[in-house]
């Protein structure tokens, strides 16, 4: 692997897209000891939850030994020269259940995943591989639906699908289908996203309601005797972050989509991977009110639940007025806010302030509340 | 789609491996009618084999919807200028069974697959990206020798792994695990691949001996009385390519590794996409005994049996020797011959002259006799 040398470390911290990163190049994030080794004797849906679980197999399992037991920064798309040309690369499997919902299904959020993780790294999307594993006896107009889906999500992001494959297995397998997407891309200019650039004193931007689309599958499945008028968020961030870019690129820290395991799990990564706190205020997280029920009746907190359309951003103070300026007079962006700023303290932690004057440590995700999510 | 500028079309013609590619630029190999649709009520595991049934379900639904109604060249790898470099990328989904067979497991296939598609593009793998679908309850044990033999194949390989995605299903679903993998890569220089190149007269070169994967996925199944000592011909053909490319690289008009579907199917959908005729001579195609005689038992044809370390090649006539001499004199290369030549008749079909002087047209793969091989 040390023998490919345009390939260049990629620049974010780790993901909940457990993507997991490069070599060569710039010194890595955050060090994986060597010494860390996956002792989970088997394989638990907790492991596929975005949360500490995930984070124990990447980390003690994937990367030592697809990287050599050298250490990996961990990114939502990699980054690798080609003939001098820098290319953003993301790729991302989709096994969501049930495979339509509210507000998308799982073509468009195969299209929309893929793409927001390129938007999030500072990459515009520009073609897209996909693969289908579809189960035996799957009709025809399930499958139809999701690529006329796939097509018309490809379309309102400005991405060109350009090859793919397919596999069919038995009866009973595959849920219908699995979706796996790769999106390739050209990095923006002036957009730098590297966690070990925030600072205290940055604030954390969100782009908008959090908890959608976790409690929509969650509903989805009828498996609960909860109804609430709510539809996943599903949809590609690019148009927001390239408005964002705009006006205050030189101000953008690090990005992220807060998917499995949510906001928190996505500032707990850029807490410790920045060695800074992350100081939340409760009242100022955007959230609708069926999102917040729901969380109440089932004991879950809403900072833990997956979103799909969303993104939380570290500006840098000057620069943060033009941010949320920029996304909120655009379509979509009207919810962004500040929630948060980065502080010395507490280090490598996320504290959350409540709207009482009370405050809590919000950790990763533990155990997998809400199982195939995307 | 059209918005994207930067997108060339592919240069190669219908691969087994579905690959189906982009738009503009260049003309289309071969149209695909926008009257074909997807008549098929529901998916069958013959649309996953590589051969007819596959090919109704990406000329009548993937194409036509994911490409706009635009007639869509298909190749195994797409091309797409990013930043003013050509990128080669190409993604494949594994999901053979049993996961470890003798010579080589789900992992090292997956590595080797997608390198080799690049390889017979004309493309040098530099970076790959992994997705896992993983059974709940999978051992640690068994994901890691997968994880150990992606590692070991893509250094052999010379490639970096860059990223990758983990999801889990519940038991039951993916037979231990599915794999992912996209590779990106640089093109070769002076390799250009295109069936409309292809020429009376030219010469099919031939790799190596055929059949071993497929028989080998078969008997490790253990569901047959029959043995046989012989092993999976999984590896990565890029050296081989590569050095055949040094000494022919403008006489090669055409390659294709003939996985799913065999060496029929790939060489029918060239006969296709040139208008022009295959002719083969039987006594030609090294085969091993442990293959002819599995398949005289079974009834199989080993022209339609997978293969996954082995190539084709359409060369000029006054590059074949030099393309064969050097194959023959690099390791694994050994076998390398030439098995037929392209000749005006038959028009758009493949035929087969036997060691008896009698003659035979061989069909693409129709049906599955051997599901998931790959």
């Amino acid at each position: 692997m040390r023998s490919v040398l345009q390939l260049r470390t990629p620049q974010s911290g780790n993901g909940d897209q457990h993507q997991f990163g490069g070599l060569n190049g710039k010194p890595a994030v955050k060090t994986v000891a060597a010494s860390v080794r996956f002792r989970d004797p088997q394989i638990e849906m907790a492991h596929g939850a975005g949360g500490k679980a995930s984070r124990r197999l990447i980390e003690g399992l994937f990367a030592p030994l697809l990287f050599n037991n050298t250490a990996a920064p961990l990114g939502d798309a990699a980054r690798v020269e080609i003939d001098g040309s820098a290319v953003a690369m993301t790729t991302d499997s989709f096994v969501v259940k049930p495979l339509k919902f509210p507000g998308g299904s799982i073509g468009e959020l195969a299209v929309n995943g893929t793409m927001n993780d390129l938007a999030v790294s500072g990459a515009r999307g520009q073609a897209m591989l996909v693969t289908f594993v579809l189960e035996e006896g799957l009709p025809t107009s399930v499958l139809s639906d999701e690529v006329h889906a796939m097509a018309a999500a490809a379309e309102r992001a400005g991405v060109t699908i350009v090859g793919g494959d397919t596999k069919v297995v038995e009866r009973g397998k595959a849920d219908g289908m699995y979706i796996t997407t790769t999106g390739i891309g050209k990095f923006m200019a002036h957009v730098v996203i590297d966690p070990q650039s925030v600072r205290p004193g940055d604030k954390i931007i969100l782009s908008g309601p959090i908890g959608d689309h976790g409690i929509t599958i969650l509903l989805a499945r009828g498996e609960l005797d909860l109804e609430a008028d709510l539809s996943s968020d599903t949809r590609c961030v690019l148009p927001l972050i390239e408005t964002m870019a705009e006006e205050a690129a030189p101000g953008i820290r690090w990005m992220r989509d807060p998917t499995r395991g949510g906001v928190a799990t996505s500032l707990n990564e850029l807490a410790r991977d920045c060695g800074l706190g992350i100081v939340l205020s409760e009242e100022d997280i955007p959230m609708r009110n069926e999102v917040r029920g729901a969380c109440e009746l089932l004991g879950l907190d809403a900072l833990h639940v997956a979103n799909e359309g969303q993104f939380l951003a570290v500006v840098a103070p000057e620069y943060t007025d033009a941010a949320v300026n920029a996304l909120s007079q655009t379509a979509g962006g009207e919810d962004a806010c500040v929630i948060g700023e980065v502080r010395n303290e507490p280090s490598c932690a996320v504290l959350v302030t409540t709207r009482y004057g009370g405050s809590r440590i919000v950790d990763m995700l533990v155990g997998d509340p809400l199982p195939r999510i995307c």
